[in-house]
């Protein structure tokens, strides 16, 4: 079987053990072939080739449902479902998603970006099923550190209660994107390091039975009713959630997977199938990965294991830029602690947690206990920085209003990946921060336009003693270590301008900067305003702008609705300005995958239509005179 | 010892038991006759009676730090830390409030108000106490309802990890607000069921070493390593946490648990103590409660049990009209359920729990899960409604964005206890919800401004295929069943007006009929429009609004920033109508408790500080003239 001639998963159901074992040896070179052209995610999806094809071969969809948690690890299952020939167009603008889509095809019937949501999916189409009389069958698949966000748990906790049949893959690669952390991943390893299930309880059973002591012990330990079954027999952390389980299984074992899943599939109720897998599998550089590095990929050199991605001289990821800042403002300050949700890597905070190991605390995917946990931190004399992507931000926004706003403690948020990311597409945009965090009181809201204010941005947040969020894009910028912080005046902006101008831009972030080269090649005779803090906005300057009674644009690619560009209405129209802006930003719908330029100008947000845009307005206005 | 007496929980230090026992009575007494005449939780505090004398008895605050996870069982609390004489003021403008604050006392270490927040929050006390080299107890007190949250699994997850000294109170009275429900509540019945943790750890260990073949049972048991110790012999859900563990403990046996608190304090690391309560100890008519009826209550006649609230006569609570409405929609569409995370009772969904037992779905205090679980079934042919309190669905802001509104998926999202709520104060005011949703893409936002439009909108929701939100206040309203449904216009607003008018106030919900009320009486030469979609809105209407050039007040009872008066300035300057608006609404910041009068009054969004504001714009336009 050759994976170019899968049309449907239909075809893989006749082949021989053998020839599904050549199958995943093709897949893997494919998968490492194809992702060094378009990067993507690589590691998670090498390490679950085995089992993709086992439940494929169990399984039947579109009948019955695969749910991948994120959904991040579905490529073998898209090669499987005959999407294997639009691989060189993943993650591209109208290319393949990578992600579950499930307009891409009927055998994607969930779909995510964000963690820990398969489960209360999964429990939604198995009630749905039974509700409506339909059989087929419901397959979550789930890794350990997803099963520790907290929904997934809340989501166990009525599953065993409901007992609707699943059969639930707890995909264990003893990472998540990174080293797991928690104390769940200690029961975890109580499970991987345990004989399998059948066999302990077979032992245990024989051995209590056969002496008088031990039917006494066995009569003692009945005596303590259910807790006899599910702590001493067949006990594990999916027990204390009445589920039954099987496992561990060895996930690139293709003949065991297959046996199991076929039991598991014949099992009443929920049933969980604890799969061991190897993140990486198959590829030294992805298998030897501890970091991360290999979870999400640029192009590469397969060869080499290199990433083909160049980091321009002298510039730094945003993200790095802000870590950087927090470690020598931390060596200064003992109470600045980091904290992180599993996003060390992402958050380039590596660094910090090496050189500060007692004040770094990764949480795990828990975005809402982390952002609390700051909170508690805060109350005590800890100044807290967290860090989070704008996306899953969206995970903590009660906590963020309810326990950090509410009570005014000094947490300092940093918003990674804000705005438009690109290629991971409509789930991780992180368009919505601004105008989720807007109307919640006591927030102060910012984002730098450059490494400069962002490093004054952070040592400003720190001075101070309210909840400050500093947003920052995924992507690079110059960067030079400041010598002296400036304490910047919260809610202040600051303006350029041409000689003269005749339309003004209020923007925010590196499209300042951008809008500023433009103008100066180009010769076009603007004012660009440097909106940094969203909440409290510069109201002088604004009054300012509205009297000069010229063109005013506002220039976000965030969501318009509730963003900057409110904030600025509403003082406009309370105070009487009596002004007009031309308001561009992300219209109300979501935003698909693509590269940034792409996704940008689908947007009508690249910087050619916005001076298209100017042009236009300076035309009008030399007419109208 | 007199409760009057009591300064500070020094005053207790030095009592005996007995007198701590008499004390106990003393404060049932004392609660049980003032809540009677102000209103509040009435069973939780005559729960924890023991158990909070027992912590002032055995820890000291301020120094030591109580976390009440929600805070609303922080009565005794208060008694014990000389708030006793501040209790006729208890949820009251300006008085006691209802919840622990930190600006109310030294002793409130924390503030809640939403649930499961306390682990987080005491894991970030105890860290900055260790990072500080200070010496302090953290005491979070959690009860079972809350520990099946999704954010207190979470920071169970990390406590089990850090190992950070820390005495966690599992106030365990089976039940939240009523009965509980999932896996979680089968693995506590376990512990409760079980003898206590230390004698079975001796049995165990006694028999299993005295024979031969309980030796190598025992050896056995050691070979799968540390799934002996967490698995076997002192096992429980907190193990597989990482977390010791004693208990259960008799709640009311005050010697028993100051023993207890005494070995916990002593203990090294984090640690349970499950303490088995009565909700409603000592009040029969609480103790008897299955319902949540004497969770949080009004006034009552302290001999019969009676309420004091009266509902006028044809009037049903907006949460009932909703219910109502859905019964009967069920009844007609098999494919409607109902689900409700832990709010039977609050949401008046006991009728439809009875009535459709199969399509009838309590998550527990679980709202990302539940909201999740709602979009799993959208997407299988069922058309989920779910019912949350708007503070509450502060919880599933990424549930709802992520998962339901980016699958466009037909989930029928009721907000009840939207806008303010009054007595319970700050964190439980339903002010965010337009504001955090509007700009969600594919939602639609709506609220009736009675009954017959809260039937109408029902039925809408149903008759449509977008994620629909209907919101609805707390209170009473009057109600008719609807003969026949009438499909509303998704976007389309209302308007009535007196013969002539000179102002136009947009406003929505009950405040619509208020308004037309006091028009009517005053002879206000007024239009009232019923902006009854938030998104989309009338914009049609809109239109022909500006175009009267009249003086236009947009009246809410939410927070100003982002809401409806955000949307119309967006529309109206997007579209050059050039209008400007009298905004009212909630400023930028936390309302109190109090009553809802007083809240409105404070707020200037009483009707007579409108009435007046009609008029002054009215003279302002004549004197114009």
């Amino acid at each position: 079987m050759n994976i170019y001639d899968i049309k449907s998963p239909d075809d893989i159901k006749h082949c021989s053990i053998p020839e599904l074992e050549d199958l995943c040896v093709q897949i893997r070179e494919f998968l490492i072939d194809s992702v060094s052209k378009t990067g993507g995610h690589l590691s998670s999806n090498l390490g679950i080739v085995e089992l993709s094809v086992a439940m494929h071969y169990v399984f039947s969809t579109p009948q019955d449902k695969f749910l991948f948690d994120v959904g991040h690890q579905s490529y073998v299952h898209k090669i499987l479902t005959g999407r294997v020939s639009q691989f060189p167009t993943l993650r591209q603008y109208k290319g393949l998603a990578g992600f579950q889509k499930r307009n891409e095809s009927e055998h994607d019937a969930w779909e995510a970006g964000h963690s820990s949501t398969s489960l209360s999916g999964a429990l939604g189409m198995a009630i749905a099923r039974d509700l409506r009389h339909e059989d087929f069958e419901v397959v979550p698949v789930i890794g350990d550190g997803a099963l520790s966000g907290g929904m997934a748990m809340e989501a166990l906790n009525q599953i065993g209660a409901l007992n609707s049949k699943m059969v639930i893959i707890f995909n264990d690669n003893n990472m998540s994107i990174s080293k797991n952390v928690g104390a769940m991943d200690e029961a975890f390893t109580r499970l991987r390091t345990s004989r399998p299930y059948n066999n302990l309880k077979e032992d245990l059973k024989g051995a209590l039975s056969g002496t008088k002591t031990g039917s006494a012990v066995l009569k003692s330990m009945r005596s303590v009713k259910n807790a006899v079954k599910a702590n001493v027999v067949d006990t594990s952390i999916f027990g204390e959630f009445n589920l039954d389980y099987i496992g561990p299984v060895d996930g690139h074992d293709l003949r065991t997977l297959i046996k199991v899943l076929h039991n598991a599939k014949n099992h009443d109720g929920p049933i969980v199938v604890h799969v061991m897998t190897k993140k990486g599998k198959g590829y030294s550089f992805a298998e030897e990965d501890k970091e991360g590095n290999w979870h999400g990929v640029s192009q590469f050199d397969p060869q080499s294991g290199q990433t083909l991605a160049k980091m321009p001289a002298g510039h730094l990821s945003w993200s790095e830029v802000i870590s950087k800042t927090l470690i020598d403002l931390a060596q200064q300050d003992e109470r600045i602690v980091g904290i992180t949700p599993a996003m060390i890597g992402g958050s380039k905070l590596r660094d910090f947690f090496n050189e500060f190991p007692e004040r770094a605390f990764d949480c795990g995917i828990a975005e809402e206990h982390a952002m609390t946990f700051a909170a508690g931190l805060a109350t005590s004399g800890i100044r807290p920085f967290i860090s989070v992507y704008s996306s899953f931000l969206q995970r903590a926004y009660d906590q963020i209003n309810h326990d950090v706003a509410r009570m005014d403690l000094p947490v300092v948020i940093g918003i990674d990946r804000c705005g438009l990311v690109g290629e991971d597409g409509e789930t991780h945009h992180g368009v919505f921060d601004i105008t989720m965090l807007r109307s919640i009181p006591n927030m102060i809201l910012s984002q730098p336009k450059d490494a400069i204010e962002a490093q004054n941005l952070m040592y400003t947040a720190f001075m101070q003693s309210h909840p400050f969020t500093i947003r920052y894009p995924r992507g690079n910028t110059p960067y030079q270590k400041l010598k002296h912080y400036t304490p910047l005046e919260i809610g202040s902006w600051t303006s350029w301008q041409m000689d003269t101008y005749e339309v003004i831009i209020i923007t925010y972030g590196p499209d300042v900067d951008r809008i500023i080269s433009k103008a100066k090649v180009n010769q076009l005779p603007v004012r660009v305003v440097n909106a940094r803090f969203f909440k409290p906005i510069d109201t002088m300057m604004l009054e300012e702008i509205c009297a000069q009674k010229k063109p005013v644009i506002i220039y976000e690619s965030d969501m318009l609705a509730g963003g900057l560009s409110s904030a600025i209405l509403e003082y406009v129209n309370d105070h009487h300005l009596a002004t007009e802006f031309i308001r561009l930003g992300i219209r109300d719908h979501y935003v698909t995958h693509g590269s940034l330029p792409q996704l940008r100008k689908l947007e009508h947000l690249d910087i050619n239509s916005l001076c298209e845009l100017i042009l236009d307005l300076i035309k009008e206005k030399h007419h109208a005179n």
